[in-house]
């Protein structure tokens, strides 16, 4: 199944939640469901209701009609994971960790798969790093390591973009935090594939290209921290909600450290794609 | 005017909005209004309709008869400021900085003015931070620091309850957000007391007791970084949202840098209170 939030294009509308199957959204909203897709999943038995109203939708739109948005809008966490592939360790040049290293972005980061992504007048290093991203699907309260993946609903495409210059031991006191939460520096989507359809998670390529060139070729498999240890880790220290999103972290390939060093300028395409989930296409202003 | 977030005692309700006046609760919410504070102040012309509501309300209850909720409850942000007192900054024999720290909690950290305080069982030296607590009124994007002001809704009094073991540069990659955001570490209330009342946000006496003993005894006039600096800076980064709150920075006296040193343990009562805003009472268990 893959869930979708969508607007009609035709005219001035709410946000509708969505079923995509074969290039065509069948329209769950029209079954009595209201609100966004974080809302329902934190109703009782509103899983239940969703898929309910999926089995019953009658109503459907070729892609071309409708507006995609992110599939989780205002959830409560945006947890991020940082240096957690290998060789994105080997080319920050920093050994890999034992355990680790989480952050977060504000949940007005987030954007749909095809919005623009405003390029920060205080940064001179914007940079690219595509991910696979988790969404929790039930509460999650320090979850054993085997029991893990009952918490995921599934898997979208994610860019956790970074203004790789606000991310220094000098700058914020080392804290993570304002260079990696300004304003539309969290594209997901373009769907929530859920996990049934991702047999393994950990066994998937992901790629950036930047103006039609390819810039990351990754494999999940790369990943140091699993999924399964990244929910256990985090639901230690904390309840995850359902909605709540795992940005899991990058491969190699970011632009702070090619030689020469490159950075995203108004204008650039941004394209991210992981197999089996889809991808993502964010033009920078 | 003083808003709370309540719950009548009598039955299970739903989330009301009412002013704090001479012990009394006066019930907005009977006057049309759903939602909380923080939906309510998203909404076009939402805080008009809540002023209205209030002068037409004409149910209230005594403050004994209602449960007082966090006045803030999901919003968008909750920005924290780290290392911006005087004092605070010498007990931990660092320098007082240029810029502000700045990281954050996730918003169900939140909790009420007298709710329970949750120990962590993966901290041994859970600590007490009496913060002034600014509430954002409206959408702020690079905000001058002369209007910083016109941007601020009003105060409430917080604890940053801070996992001291866990905010050390050995863990998590010295980023501080796990030892920041565990569950139930942002108490906050017990209202939101409107910027009108408080001429003077930088000269207001602030404190911790635990257990009546007096610990925190420290005024905003010591804060490094003021109310209209954070406000212009924090907004340079990113668009703050009305609901959003920032914490403003702990004065001296916290558990950690005492000789001995100390750690809140079950039973526990931490009260807090500012000057003219209100007082915490958190019970930790």
């Amino acid at each position: 199944m893959r869930f979708v939030q969508f607007l009609l294009n035709k005219a001035v509308t709410s946000l509708r939640l969505g079923i995509l199957k074969n290039d065509v959204i069948i329209d769950c909203t029209q079954e009595g469901l209201s609100g966004s897709l974080v809302d329902l999943l934190n109703q009782e038995n509103g899983f239940e209701s969703l898929m309910s109203a999926a089995s019953k939708a009658t109503t459907s739109y070729p892609l071309a009609d409708v507006k995609l948005l992110a599939p989780v809008s205002k959830p409560d966490k945006v947890l991020c994971v940082g240096m957690n592939y290998k060789e994105h360790c080997d080319e920050l040049k920093i050994p890999r960790r034992i355990q680790p290293i989480i952050f977060s972005k504000f949940a007005s980061t987030i954007i749909g798969p095809f919005d623009n992504i405003v390029r920060p007048t205080c940064s001179e290093a914007l940079d690219w790093e595509v991910e696979l991203v988790v969404v929790i699907g039930k509460k999650a309260k320090q979850v054993q390591l085997e029991n893990a993946f009952d918490y995921v609903l599934g898997y979208m495409v994610g860019q956790d973009l970074t203004a790789r210059d606000l991310v220094t031991p000098d700058f914020n006191g080392g804290q993570y935090l304002l260079g990696k939460t300004m304003d539309t520096f969290c594209p997901v989507g373009p769907c929530i594939v859920t996990k049934d359809e991702i047999p393994d998670p950990h066994n998937l390529k992901l790629k950036t290209w930047v103006n039609g060139v390819l810039k990351q070729d990754g494999t999940t498999s790369q990943m140091v921290h699993k999924i399964d240890k990244l929910i256990a880790h985090l639901s230690n220290y904390m309840i995850l909600y359902p909605g709540d999103i795992i940005m899991t972290g990058t491969p190699s390939g970011v632009g702070f450290f090619r030689t020469p060093r490159e950075a995203l300028k108004a204008g650039d395409l941004v394209e991210s794609e992981i197999e089996n989930v889809g991808k993502l296409s964010n033009r920078v202003i």
